[in-house]
This record gives structure tokens, C-alpha cells and sequence, in this order.
């Protein structure tokens, strides 16, 4: 294997496919990305078994050469040192080349690198995944679909199907569900298939979130093509495999409540700051709510206690306060995590008393809802 | 107490004294900052007892005005608790007062918070300098001088000494030298003194660090007061106190050779980033260094080599190699550190041989040395 390449181009994919290598796995080849030079330009894969990354660099990509092959093969290299010897070279271009005992020679300027290669044959083979029925959607979309949902799963293995994030496609909807059990993010996209065409699967939150980090900001479509056991998203010049979490997705919707009793509409922003600084003295031990009173034609006000520390009061002019009177304590956290990922200017908060779940939505918005749990203090 | 005073003033005076509490103080009050207003201003105190740090912020700046006393007195407040909270506070101003039984008021805009304070009195008082005989340096020196020391003090408490920098003043010059014992910072300033006043002290690698911190980059002059256990740096609205390391500070003159055998002039940057890639594969096991090869009228050489894991070698184009053919062999680390603090585009490098240490210094400057001991490979 011998072939020049651009710098840049080297370093992006190299750090793209570092997202799926673990330096804690049990198969040693892992901790390696695999390189292959062919005729048509130069892949790098990692993997970790659950995620598998593929980036690929064309020979040529519009007029420009990208890539010199001077002769193709393939090599596995220790990861963690080729992606900082990449980033640290000092010209523009890069030789790299296979010796004898898969001796791998990394060439730049006058900086001269010999690594200690393993042999590509050695790579487990990235799991083979029939294309016929793909799902479209653009970059931007999916990674909102992401950020939405994504920061809901559940961190603790008790349940490993909730560490997940649930993709149930129905007559051309696409519904993303994720939830610990204490909260639940929950964002619906229209979809441009044909309505018969059903799939029910749950996607490792970890897998999501480094998918999310190698796509770009654009609105390029991404290929998603869902089997039995993995899902493949194919982005320009990258393929991303994660496993399925094995399981049946508890059925979430009778958790929504369909009536409110108190609705508020606040400034999100004037809102997300005070319950911010109102969660600066809810952080220790077993007291850590917010709480927040509503009194109808009135105001509310968003209070903390802590009597060792201090107590802080905060009143927010709402733009709609309806229904009942409220009294209802929640975690900062789960309140702050989801305002961060609702647009626009305001947003509804739907009570249906101080023990039920509640909904935080933008108005006149009916694809993204956020539940939360209150927490019982009275 | 009850004063009135400009966010974005409490927010940097808070920072500034934040730097010297400690959550791991075994004396309670501590954890606190210590506010005390006064019909000039108000002060800010943090303290773990190694260094102490007073901000004051005067009740006018100019024609503006920063602070409004209502009514004079002090409180102590909990350093983590009160620096979150001011800085999440919405509004430009914010109002502080203190009620019954220590209890403080903190109003901003809506925001109210109640925070239990501990009583003044109770907080140790900052050590008594007097300070008829200052030292003045203007603040971009004094920091240039702390950051072309203090990297090299050792980090190990088996010489408490050599955790310190040793500040030596003679015949109007201040001489900073700082060692591990496996490498040396020596930085030289002249000084607008008497020639007869002479000091010879250690300060604490971590004082100087912070203080560095808390200094803007400005020509301003710093008084610095050195007494027998404490020095205390003077900038605008700043009281900086560092206790002093008790103990002598061993001679290291006799340690710096004052011929060479091999002399090199390089491109500081060319040099650092190629000791910096050969340093990727010197990070392993014991051989954690670099070799120098030069050879006079030809080039100069740098590699590594890790067994398992491969070698680099990279040629650099000197300027001027002058005496004895080389190979020596040293920590990357100490030589980057070195070449981080070192001014200009060249360097020159003094060797006496592969087991003698060797100088690092600008060409033409004698106020920066720095030494560094080989590491026997051969």
C-alpha cells in the first residue's frame, strides 16, 4: 500500500472514525483504525463492536486530486498515535506506505514516522446491511431529531432499553421517544415514504450522540436503512453502523396527559435563567426542586430552599397564566435540559395538578413535547 | 450593611479573591469571603491561609460611580455559593444587605436571594506588612518573569523548597531561579533600587501562579513588599499576600556551565514542533525521551523510537552548528516547557557534552537561561 494525501482531508476522517474506537475493548485489532487504498481513493474505519464508522476520501472530488494511489492495499494502525501524529504533521501532504511485516511509513516534510502496523485481514468485517428501503432525511433535521430526544435516555443500566432512544416510523411519521422514567423528550417528523412501510427500534443514546458530532450542519439527506439488529446512516462519504439495543420499547403515550388544569406561557429565555439561578441553591443533598407557583391573572414565581444555605425567590411576568392555582416542585435539571432544546421565543406549560406530569411545549407546535415528573414536597 | 454596586465589578473582584479559597481548608470560615463596606468602597477578602487576596472596589471610578454604601459593615459569605450566584444575577446592578443574625439580602432585578452569612469578626485577619521599603516592577514583567520560572519547580514535596521560586535581589538586579532538579529557570531583571538593599526568599510556585492569574497585561507598576514570612504584591485594587517557603534555597550557580562544547542556532518554532512530533512516540514506558543527533556543518537530527509501538526521525536545517559532533538524549517535556517561555525566532542551544546538562537561551540575551540535565541512554 503506498498513496499521497491531503493533510486536511486525512486528519477529518481520522478524527471522524476515532469516535467509534475505545481504547477499553476486549478485542486488541479495535484499538487500530483499518486503512484501505483502492483504485477509487482511501477508507478508514473504527469501531467498538457497538458503533462501526467508515469515512471514506475519494481520488478526486470536482476538479481537485485529493488522493495520489500509487499502489492499493490495506493496514491497521494504533489508533491513539496515528491521530495525533496526523494532526501534528508539518506539510500539506502525506506519504504513507506499507513495508515489509506491515511496517507502515508515515512521510511529511522532513518528519519520518514508522509505524508498527496489524494486518487489515485481521479486521472484524462491518456488519452487511442490504439497502433496498431507505429512509431520507436532511442532516440538519436529523440532528435536531437528536438533540431533542437524545439527552433523555436513561444513564443507568437498570433498564438498558431506556439507554436508548425509540424510532417508530408509522404511516410516513417518524416518532423519536427517549425517557429515564423521571422525563421524557418526544419529537415527530413527517416522513417521505410510503405510508405501509412500518419500523419499531430502539438506537443506543451513545451511538446518536457521536453520529450527531461527525455529520455536518447541512441539508444534505442522509441515508437510513434499518434492519433486524443495526441501523446504517449514510452521510456523504461516511457510513455509520450502530447496533440496536435488543427489547420492546414500554409504550409511552398514555404517559401524556391530553387535558390540562393550569397553562402558562412564559418568555423561554426569562424562564430558563430564573429557574438557572434558582437551581444554584438546589444542589445539595436530598432537597434539590425548584419550585414554581402560578396564581392565575397574577404572576409566578419560581422559589428554592435550602436552609443550611439560603432560600431564593424570583417572580416572572407570563405573558398567559389560565385554570387553577399551582404549587408544584420539579428538578432544575430536567426543567433546564429541556428549554435548551425547545425553539422559539416562548414557550406552553401544560399542569394537570402538583402530582401529574407536565408538558413543556413551544405553542403552535406539535412536533417536539418534553414531559417531566414533578417531585411530591408537600 | 447595605450597598448597592455595578455586576460586572462584583462579578471580577469576586473572581480575583475567588483564586485563594480552598474547599479543603480545615478552618470553616474560609470556605467564605470576607465583604466589608466602608464610606470609600467596598472590600473583598479570600484566604487559605497560604495566600490571601483583597480586592477593593472604590465607591468611584473617575466620574462614574461603582458603589452605593447605604449603610458601612462586613459579612462573610459562602465563597462557592455567592460567586455562582453573582454572576447569574440579571441585572447591571445589584443590591447587598445584611439583616438579622448574618442573614444577606442579594436583590437583582426579580431576583432575591436569602443567604445565611457567618459574622466577620470571626475571619483571621491578613498578615500585617509594613512597607517602607517596596520593590517596583510594572505588572507585564512581573508576569513574564513568573511564567518563565515557575513551570520548572518541582512538584514533589520531597524538597519543600524546590516547590518555590527563589526570589534573590543584589545590587539592583532581581534574580529568579527555579529547579526540579532535573532542569532550571534562571530569569534576570534589573531594578530601580539601591544598590545596598538585598533579599533572598522563596515563594511558593502556586502563589506566584495565581497571582500571574489575577494581574492584567499592563505597564502598571506592582509594589512588592518582602518581609521575613510573606510577601505582599500591591497592584490597582488588589492586595495579593503569599507566605514565604522557610528554608534555604540550595546555590545552583555552580550548576550552569560557563563553556560548551557544541553550540547550535535553530528556528524556535521548526526546533519546538519537531521535538513536539518526536515526542508523540517518547510517551511510553521508561524511554520517554528524545534524541539530538548534530553533526557540525551538517544537520541536526531528532528521533524517538518506541519499540512496540514504532520510531520517528526528523532532519532540521540549523542555522550555525559549531564544534563537537553530539547525540544526546533528554525529556521532551522539559524542552518543550523551555522553548514555550523563550522570546525570538531563534534559540541557541549550549551543550559540554551528552552528560553535562545544557543551556537554552535567545541569542543575545542573557536574562533567560534555561538548563536542562540529559538522560543516559548510552
Amino acid at each position: 500500500m503506498k498513496f499521497t494525501i491531503q493533510k486536511d482531508r486525512l486528519v477529518e476522517s481520522v478524527q471522524d472514525v476515532l469516535k467509534a474506537v475505545s481504547s477499553r475493548t476486549t478485542i486488541p485489532i479495535l484499538t487500530g483504525i483499518k486503512i484501505v487504498a483502492s483504485d477509487d481513493g482511501v477508507s478508514f474505519t473504527g469501531s467498538d463492536s457497538d458503533i462501526s464508522i467508515e469515512s471514506f476520501i475519494p481520488k478526486e472530488e470536482g476538479d481537485k486530486e485529493i488522493v495520489t494511489i500509487e499502489q492499493p492495499g490495506s493496514i491497521v494502525l494504533q489508533a491513539r498515535f496515528f491521530s495525533e501524529i496526523v494532526k501534528k504533521l508539518p506539510m500539506a501532504t502525506v506519504e504513507i506506505e506499507v513495508q515489509n511485516q506491515y511496517l507502515t511509513i508515515i512521510r511529511s516534510g522532513k518528519a519520518e514516522f514508522n509505524l508498527n502496523g496489524l494486518d487489515a485481514d485481521e479486521y472484524p468485517h462491518l456488519p452487511q446491511i442490504e439497502e433496498h428501503h431507505a429512509i431520507q432525511i436532511p442532516t440538519d433535521l436529523l440532528k435536531n431529531l437528536i438533540r431533542q430526544t437524545v439527552f433523555a435516555v436513561s444513564t443507568s443500566e437498570t433498564r438498558p432499553i431506556l439507554t436508548g432512544v425509540n424510532w417508530k416510523v408509522e404511516q410516513s411519521e417518524l416518532l423519536c421517544t427517549a425517557t429515564d422514567s423521571h422525563r421524557l423528550a418526544l419529537r415527530k417528523a413527517k416522513l417521505d415514504i410510503p405510508e405501509d412501510r412500518s419500523y419499531n427500534v430502539v438506537i443506543p443514546g451513545k451511538s446518536l450522540t457521536e453520529l450527531s458530532k461527525i455529520l455536518d450542519d447541512n441539508q444534505e439527506l442522509v441515508d437510513i436503512v434499518i434492519t433486524e439488529t443495526q441501523v446504517l446512516f449514510k452521510a456523504k462519504n461516511v457510513l455509520f453502523f450502530s447496533r440496536l439495543l435488543d427489547g420492546n420499547y414500554p409504550d409511552t403515550t398514555s404517559l401524556i396527559p391530553q387535558d390540562s388544569k393550569t397553562e402558562i406561557i412564559v418568555n423561554t429565555k426569562e424562564f430558563l435563567q430564573a429557574i438557572d439561578r434558582a437551581s444554584l441553591l438546589a444542589r445539595e443533598g436530598r432537597n434539590n426542586v425548584v419550585k414554581l407557583s402560578a396564581k392565575p391573572a397574577e404572576s409566578i414565581e419560581i422559589s428554592s430552599n435550602s436552609p443550611e444555605i439560603g432560600k431564593v425567590v424570583e417572580a416572572i411576568v407570563a405573558d398567559q397564566i389560565e385554570g387553577e392555582e399551582l404549587n408544584i416542585s420539579f428538578s432544575p435539571k430536567y426543567m433546564l435540559d429541556a428549554l435548551k432544546v425547545l425553539e422559539g421565543a416562548e414557550i406552553r406549560v401544560s399542569f394537570t395538578g402538583a402530582m401529574r406530569p407536565f408538558l413543556i411545549r413551544t405553542p403552535n407546535d406539535e412536533t417536539i413535547v418534553q414531559l417531566i415528573l414533578p417531585v411530591r414536597t408537600y
